[in-house]
């Protein structure tokens, strides 16, 4: 899994019949600093984030492990929404502090 | 998933028989900006996208999970075509803009 | 998929059993500009090819979905041998025009 | 697989109902010679790793053939916790030395 | 596949029960001319290579398409020991060539 922040969403309403009613998210990857990337990845939502929130993504076939993508062509999923993470015992992100 | 944009085709007569009748696209991949990448993909398309078209496709296992690409030696489908995303509220791209 | 160009073959006589008789070619990957790039794979070949053909090349499971390379530890299988490709309807490669 | 060291942890309440008690560990991807890199993975841990430890881990659906990720949204295990590696016979790393 | 050389070896006593008695090499990653590159990879060897010698190795769940990996948490395996490969004609490498 890497770390990412929803940054946005996609419309689609022309795709594979398996994919209606699924929500396409953006997310920006993050490092494991919190700073952000230059990759992005356009996720299904299986955890009910939003714009802004700090996610977990799995992709491949682990992308479709889920309720919402068992068997659909999907290939990344937000499986997780962050609270927090450190690194050496420092908390780098804290849900909380933010907005 | 990541964004990309239609931009050619493949002819390919001498190719594995279960891929017979499949359209080959070229997809020039888009970062979530939309500007152009280096990066490319020769993807199936399973949704009708055409020359111009900006689309979503799913790579590896998840590729094989539609109808025309299932059990098939393929590992990227275009499984969307977009309509417009978002950026924190602001649209990055609309198709009904383009030409 | 992504285009590549048959640069030459690998022998190897002691490998896994199931991959007895199995064709091993080294690609040359190109961009969709017909571009050499510094990356190759080395895949096996499931439709004929031969020194030269610009060839397209499945990777991951979906190289496993031929009769050839069908449970075999196998991640790449060259899948159709390309006759032409277009970007914006101006031909980039055309088959018949090579040597 | 690749070498890593586990340098943090990941707290998620929110998550996908099938990955509920698993551990989710911050790692950053060593080279070969044992030196970091700016890369790095959130694996679920699947052999009582911790702080510190240097870890293989495995990625894709590889990563769900443990006990704890078997059929979860799950795309990176670690798998093992290295004792020690060489390069042409002179150790790059030995655990005992550590801390 | 992509080409490597065998350069050393990983110890791991404590691992996933599933992956007891596997033999990991540390692989540096070649280029199709036969050069070093700075990507490595560890791999489990299901057919008997050793200490420099040159080979083969499959990724993700093709990795686990041989009797040593099926079902275990392994995604890279080196199912090959190269004896040479040409490029146009030419050998790049001869295994009757080195020490």
């Amino acid at each position: 899994m890497l770390i990412g922040k929803v940054v946005g969403s996609v419309v689609a309403t022309q795709k594979d019949e398996k994919l209606a009613d699924r929500k396409f998210l953006v997310v920006e990857v993050r490092d494991h600093h919190n700073q952000p990337t230059p990759q992005y990845i356009v996720a299904v939502d299986a955890v009910g984030a939003g714009q802004g929130d700090v996610v977990l993504y799995a992709t491949g076939s682990s992308a479709r492990q889920t309720l919402l993508t068992d068997g659909r062509p999907c290939d990344a999923v937000i499986m997780a929404i962050v609270d927090s993470w450190d690194l050496g015992g420092e908390n780098v992100y804290e849900k909380w502090r933010e907005g």
